[in-house]
């Protein structure tokens, strides 16, 4: 059965509980916009897609409640994350269908419904690019998980797979919230896709020594001149590619484009709970009086990417502005 | 108090439960060279410099059972652990001395207060680098428990406070052990030098966003060329550093250096269990048929460093055969 990360019927919102994945498989059921809003902001549900269709239920769900303006109901689901840019997108499709009396459920099932497409057309764009490639390196959480279906970085995987390619696939485990470990292992293991899981650190020692043929990651939002924001830790793979010659590349659906930002330079950046990296299990990892910082994203320049995997095809970086222009052009008046 | 990794007294040698920190202060009460060489290959007692001092004292210990040749102890305690070259310096130093008759234990104190001796004096040559360094970010533990007393990384950031330094430390927690997280935040903890502890991950954040003005590590072997293997990650700190133009130094005493390897082409670079990347107290993270892979060091090319921080002074990279083949040539006849 494939993975699907949350799903609605009737005034209720089932999520898979990624919190307590791969240990136990727990499906919540929310009921309300605040219930919605916690399990995007505690990371219950996850992922930039994941959460842009989950915030579109959650305006749903803070309608049937009757009492929010739509306005006060995207104010509140749109204060969970920073970062993601779908969320907002999510947000926005139901806040627009509410406040000119259309169908509001009907509007967040097709977001969905287009969001689940667009990671499917990644895959099968992107799965050329891995035919021949062996190794593949992936940072965090950019699968099924994180995108209702499908994924972003391991939809081409998917695909490829499915057509022949004989892959490998080297998972950064991804500290502090161990997403790649815990996530990414349990989407492959179920698949029965090749993997191990490193630590973070490791990348860079697989990297060097000739045992990674690219790299590909997910993205929470990418500005127009292709700088982009991901997992903490993103960077650090971006660079170490560009160092040993590895192609980097950014699989995203549209909702993650942010055509009105022209740079990352103000992305806003979510710093969350010192304890995520000071804790585990219960358990203080650090001195009592040591204190922490918890960055949960940054931001890599787009010189480091060899290209963006999108639902239209393979884009290089420098192509990128005038991509998101025609899309914006021709999808006028469509949207919003 | 400051600390002291491990100390010897008739026939003991007492060290610092490393794995136990910073939760437990713990000492461990070593009485024959197998309880040594299993003291080093768990980690009990880690740290190029502190192991070299250890396994002296192994061999001591062995030397006081009666039951080994100085070949056969020399051959066991250097089986614990490849990578370090410190490790191969203390066993020579006393296995010389035993098989030429001579006062093992002398040898072994000998050993370890020229270890000692020369930390400082890395704390003297490399404070001058800090004097105005305001935040500097280090990996893992190159503090004194890796060094019996003082640290290599740690000791010019220790004499430049003294001097009146204001300074901020990184630390990399240094998956998967948490040596930062669990052992160098203890001790800057206890001298009250202001730090924080971030994901291995974040690194790069702080470095691209400008909130790093030096990196500094110890090392585990460093080549005639200026290679030098040291934990994991270790070398994606380094790419990172100079990407973002920010200087980037290493600090070892002489048993550090492996003036007869050219390159860091084929230094041993030890695999460890994987299951210290899989488990964390007693837990598993990763799902049960994900497999993992867990190297302990990396080695980082040499056109990576600024300096090394020695007890002579401060060698670029260019310029350290020179500095070790005068050494060699003027300690021929002394040591070996």
């Amino acid at each position: 059965m494939p993975v699907r990360a949350l799903w609605y019927s009737r005034g209720v919102l089932s999520v898979l509980d990624q919190r307590a994945l791969p240990g136990k498989m727990r499906v919540l059921r929310l009921r309300t916009l605040a219930a919605t809003a916690e399990a995007i902001r505690t990371l219950t549900v996850r992922g930039a897609p994941s959460i842009g269709v989950a915030a579109a239920y959650g305006m749903v769900l803070g309608k049937r409640e009757g009492i929010y303006t739509p306005a006060r109901a995207a104010k509140r689901l749109g204060a969970t994350r920073p970062t993601a840019h779908d969320l907002f997108v999510g947000i926005e499709v139901v806040r627009s269908a509410w406040a000119s009396g259309a169908d509001v459920e009907a509007a967040a099932n097709a977001y969905r419904r287009r969001v689940v497409e667009e990671c499917h057309q990644i895959g099968t764009v992107g799965a050329q690019l891995f035919a021949k490639t062996r190794r593949v390196l992936t940072h965090c959480n950019a699968g099924a998980l994180a995108t209702v279906e499908w994924g972003t970085a391991l939809a081409p995987l998917r695909v490829a797979r499915q057509r022949g390619a004989r892959l490998f696939v080297w998972i950064d485990e991804t500290r502090p919230l161990l997403q790649g470990a815990r996530l990414t292992a349990w989407e492959l293991a179920r698949e029965h896709i090749p993997h191990a899981v490193i630590a973070d650190n490791a990348a860079g020692h697989f990297l060097s020594t000739g045992q990674v043929d690219a790299v590909i990651v997910g993205a929470d939002r990418i500005a127009r001149n292709g700088d982009f924001a991901n997992k903490i830790g993103t960077y650090e793979k971006a660079v170490l590619a560009r160092e040993n010659g590895v192609p980097f590349y950014v699989a995203a659906p549209w909702s993650t484009f942010d055509a009105r930002r022209a740079t990352g330079a103000r992305i806003p950046v979510e710093e969350r709970d010192p304890d995520e990296v000071a804790m585990m299990a219960g358990r203080r990892l650090t001195p009592a009086s040591s204190p922490s910082r918890n960055p949960a994203f940054d931001v890599t320049p787009a010189r480091f990417v060899t290209a963006f995997i999108t639902p239209g095809g393979i884009v290089r970086p420098r192509d990128l502005a005038r991509t998101l222009g025609r899309r914006s052009a021709s999808a006028r008046g469509r949207t919003r």
